[in-house]
């Protein structure tokens, strides 16, 4: 965990990403919806590219110049967990006005949440679980 | 989710969370598992009491002073999904060796892990999900 939050633990990176989940692919978008500063929008946008968490796509619209697209890789797109994680609590702790956005199923309409389940397929509360060493337990960093 | 951020952002709060729910209470502890340097785990801890995610509690030992326990508010319990989240992340994509710490079920167990459902019950990948706007659409600083 804390290699992972040397990639995403800066405020301005996970709205970048959440923009990047609610669809925004063009740098003039990323800087404007996600309400942070050109320049700081850039350094992140480079970053996240650096990381694999974003990947960078030449297009050109009709009588403009070629530019550049963001678009989350598979390594990015699998960091969506977090952000609903994040909004889910937000949602709940902060935001006595209801939730800004919900998310739902396409199929059945259902609103999605985020749970702790384990492989036996029973949903699994924080005073259910034990910790054990995995294989990674020596690694530096880990 | 930009409120969740200003609380939790920081690298240092959430190394200090984990170990909050690793079952560390003590200062010392928190200082030196979390391997951060002592003032800025004193500035965290006290920033994590102001936002409500720790509460402290006098303790003493016998024949020592009276000290301070840390421990998790509900609300600091409910980020657990995050720290789960984050942490299935970075043993995915950072961690070559394989996961540090694994999370079981102690009725059954089986690894636990972190999934998107409805609620429905049916299991929720990101290309399947709507957004919609929700109550608190248009709150400050949604």
């Amino acid at each position: 965990m804390a290699r992972a939050l040397d990639v995403v633990s800066s405020r301005s990176a996970l709205l970048i990403l959440r923009e990047a989940f609610y669809g925004t692919t063009r740098f003039d978008d990323f800087a404007q919806r996600s309400g942070i500063s050109e320049p700081v929008a850039a350094a992140r946008l480079a970053e996240l590219v650096e990381d694999g968490l974003l990947a960078k796509e030449p297009y050109r619209e009709p009588g403009q110049r070629t530019r550049l697209a963001y678009r989350l890789t598979d390594k990015g797109a699998e960091l969506f967990p977090v952000l609903v994680a994040l909004m889910e609590w937000g949602d709940r702790w902060l935001a006595p006005d209801g939730a800004p956005v919900v998310l739902t199923h396409q199929d059945c309409g259902e609103a999605v949440h985020i749970e702790l389940r384990c492989a036996a397929g029973h949903p699994a509360s924080l005073d259910e679980l034990d910790l054990e060493a995995g294989p990674g337990r020596h690694a530096a960093g880990a």
